[in-house]
């Protein structure tokens, strides 16, 4: 089996494409060919038992079209994207990578008329203030970023592709991955990582917002375990709408701390530093708390148990073993 | 004030730049220029008191950019679209004219720096199957078709560029529109209208589904008052979420013949051959029935009070006056 996965390079994508190498299947089927595609050339996967090939490429190009053309993945996961800080900032280069992009990687999958899998990462941002404390499946994408409008655009088009047959599509919306291993970037979500991964590393930790914040998160190690699921099941099952909540846990920047604690051990909370930013909390206050993802756990994702794994999950995969991740 | 309108020789465009030429304001401003752009050549307005120019255009060519930058309009009407039949027989055709088209129109709009208010023509063929029987305002656009995706996709570019202030979007979505004049077309649709039409032009209709079937109208004069009523209000009141359920009636095929007959007397309905068709059945299976339009009456959009009162207006507009419209 080949599988071609953009955004290859990013934090989520090299953790996949690592996790193929040690696990070389998919579903009960197994990897023959990985394509790591990105606009930054990946580095390449050492210890896998299938071949490798790297792709350096502008997805809103059309090389990438014509590799596809010239060989047809059967599974391709489509992780690129220009980010949601970078999407608000540069709004051309946003809709060119995640709306003109996908559009491009989509006609070029129709056009090798292989029908393979496509699985889809969107996320979270596709929903906007006012929402339901829980938001319901069947609510309106009605995002308040550029980066959740294109994102719902991909999931529209993800269905439309899907529903014409040209090829098996899932969109799965991620939730905020945390902990990101790494340094902290400018996103305004970058805290929730922060705030546990600095005081971990014996470094200090800025809490622009309230204790009673409450968001959701998956752990990376989710994150990558939702990508198998979604090249493993039975697309019948789905029916027309292809885009699904992904499971993820609920907490408050105070239970996250909390976990910090009862995973680490006490005095680590004493490394944040609560510094209020009201741009940042304002933000983050029209952010979604919970979002109901029982389609996809009957389709068996499933997500950390709780924020003390997630904080777990961050010390085995990427404290103890070293990120390998930019 | 500089008016250009979209899809000028549809049937809906058309209707609405007669009203103009009869009533030449918008929310209290008065008409200086109308164009009417279409890709077919529009047949110029008689007895307008303004400037009337007519403009074939592609809209997914870069031609009308360069027309609207040149003179930017005070309100832009996005009528013009690929017909649901026509896109889901063509995709390429559909999405380069429904999508490319659109945001070649929008990037042209955000260009010009004059932050117009833009009117888009979307529809409830956003909606797809399941829904409640009344569909909450709040509820996903799942579209089942390629035509209800792009109009979809249309919705959040206008939402974006509206929250990103290159101009000032309203995007109402227009329930199914009936008593159409002219000749029967190849939508699925295309009977809604026949069975009122025919039979008042002393013609045979054929009726496809069942009575029971209900669905949701509104006739071209109420369509033609939401395009005033969109370019009249005040859009600060919108708030981010810039697309808006219309009013219409819902009514039953049975509840429709039976106003047929109350309205221009016994013996109409005999004109209607009932021929069951399973798959135009199947279709219109999936069609919303009634929409929340809550928000939108609040906003003064209104349409026909009842079924009744649609046929009136079709006989008033199109039958007695003999329609100037193809």
């Amino acid at each position: 089996m080949k599988i071609l996965v953009t955004g290859a390079a990013g934090m989520i994508g090299r953790k996949f494409c690592e996790a193929l190498a040690r696990r070389p299947e998919i579903g009960g089927a197994s990897v023959d060919k990985l394509t790591m595609v990105d606009a930054i050339e990946p580095v390449a996967l050492t210890g896998a038992s299938f071949a490798v090939e790297t792709f350096q490429v502008d997805i809103s190009t059309l090389s990438l079209a014509e590799r596809i053309l010239s060989e047809p993945p059967d599974i391709l996961y489509h992780l690129a994207a220009v980010v949601s800080g970078e999407a608000e900032a540069d709004f051309d280069k946003g809709y060119s990578v995640n709306v003109t992009g996908t559009q491009k990687l989509f006609e070029a999958i129709r056009h090798a008329q292989n029908r393979p899998r496509v699985v889809f990462a969107s996320s979270i941002a596709v929903f906007g203030i006012p929402f339901p404390e829980i938001i319901p499946q069947e609510y309106i994408p009605a995002p308040l970023t550029s980066y959740g409008t294109q994102k719902a655009i991909g999931e529209l088009l993800l269905a439309d592709y899907s529903r014409r047959g040209f090829f098996d599509g899932i969109g799965i919306r991620f939730p905020t991955i945390c902990v990101r291993p790494g340094k902290p970037n400018k996103a305004a979500s970058s805290f929730f990582s922060s705030i546990i991964r600095e005081p971990l590393n014996g470094q200090t930790a800025v809490l622009p917002v309230g204790d009673e914040v409450r968001h959701w998160f998956a752990s990376p190690r989710a994150a990558v375990a939702f990508l198998f699921r979604a090249g493993a099941i039975d697309l019948r099952d789905l029916g027309p709408r292809r885009n699904l909540n992904m499971p993820g846990v609920s907490a408050t920047v105070g239970e996250m701390i909390a976990s910090l604690e009862a995973v680490a051990g006490p005095g680590f909370a004493k490394l944040i530093r609560r510094d209020p930013d009201p741009t940042i909390q304002r933000m983050v206050d029209g952010w979604p708390r919970r979002v109901d993802a029982s389609r996809a756990k009957e389709l068996g994702f499933s997500a950390d148990d709780d924020f003390e794994e997630i904080v777990r999950h961050y010390i085995e995969d990427d404290l103890a073993r070293k990120s390998t991740v930019r």
